[in-house]
């Protein structure tokens, strides 16, 4: 994609994506995921909708460019954490702040309702919400592998509901702060980290047994 | 509302009151917020689209309607947990009932995740969220006050965050579970329970310190 829209303007390519997507996600986030039309997708992003309809041929594409976009930045967060002198703490630190992020910066909220509830009702959109899933919890299976000492399969086996957990956490304290109307609760925010905590000791109390 | 709507049917009015709420239910849940056309939701309904919009003006009305009508059976629930033996263990029993439930019957996760999305994008309908959640943190407090001994308005401001946790948990296992395709994660069931049980404990915590 980055190559092809890049013929279209002076902006660097990756640059320019980053702006289509954002423009898509701002458009979503206000008009709903049903409410959208292509047409005002595309002139958010500045482009004509005969072209636009070729780099996004469907509204899933756009949800799979935004999943795709997301996921490359956890991986490089994951990377840090497994180059980290102290995985655990590193992994903590990181969840901790993601919470924190989601509480405060709740910007992205609305899209992330609208593209969850969108999920619920048409399956493609299910589904690249189901991968988005799986990849997550796969980092965070193999960070507990390391946090633990098992191996990458047993990991998976005995923490895929603890990093189910955690994901569920960060999605809901989001949206729960959006909710709030911006407004920052900071004693739920230290539970939902207490909880947190309690999802990793438990993982961490596996590697104290030996 | 009742009795007006009771003239036009010979099914009993509650009958009939909810039946029209369960229909307003499902096509938000199947059509989404904004998919679902008043002339659907009227047709659902088996009404005219004139007579329907005499009681239903507005998707926020409806949203109200569903709402009043779920706090009621809420409203029940925190008045058995008042007047059981042990108040404590019976919120306890009726949270870990709650999770469940929401797991295992998510049939309702498609019309709230809509109605969350649409209450981030539509104030009239976060008004009535907010109502709810607010009402929901209300039982929810005076139950922490029965159990740790406090005066109401402490409690409410102790457990405030403890209250809205526990919501949180409840609307988040419902949507996660839907979001697994109905898939029950018995692991992840478990582990929010213990996290149920960690906010308990830690109100618990207060009537043991005296």
């Amino acid at each position: 994609m980055t190559q092809s829209l890049a013929r279209q303007t002076d902006i660097p390519p990756r640059a320019r994506e980053v702006e289509i997507l954002d423009s898509i996600r701002r458009t979503f986030a206000e008009k709903g995921f049903d409410g959208a039309s292509m047409q005002e997708l595309a002139r958010a992003a500045g482009m004509s909708v005969g072209n636009f309809y070729r780099y996004f041929p469907s509204k899933a594409a756009m949800v799979e460019a935004i999943v795709t976009r997301d996921l490359a930045e956890v991986e490089q967060k994951f990377a840090d954490v497994a180059a980290a002198p102290d995985p655990a703490a590193a992994l903590r630190a990181g969840l901790h702040e993601r919470i924190r992020l989601e509480v405060t910066c709740c910007d992205d909220a609305p899209l992330w309702a609208e593209i969850s509830a969108a999920a619920l009702r048409k399956p493609e959109i299910g589904a690249v919400m189901q991968r988005m899933e799986r990849e997550i919890c796969g980092y965070l299976s193999r960070a507990f592998a390391l946090i633990s000492g098992l191996p990458e399969p047993e990991a998976e086996r005995r923490f895929g509901a603890h990093a189910a957990a955690a994901v569920m956490l960060v999605k809901s304290s989001g949206m729960q702060a959006q909710a709030l109307g911006g407004v920052v609760n900071s004693e739920l925010t230290d539970l939902v980290l207490r909880m947190i905590d309690m999802i990793l000791d438990e993982v961490s109390a596996v590697k104290a047994k030996g």
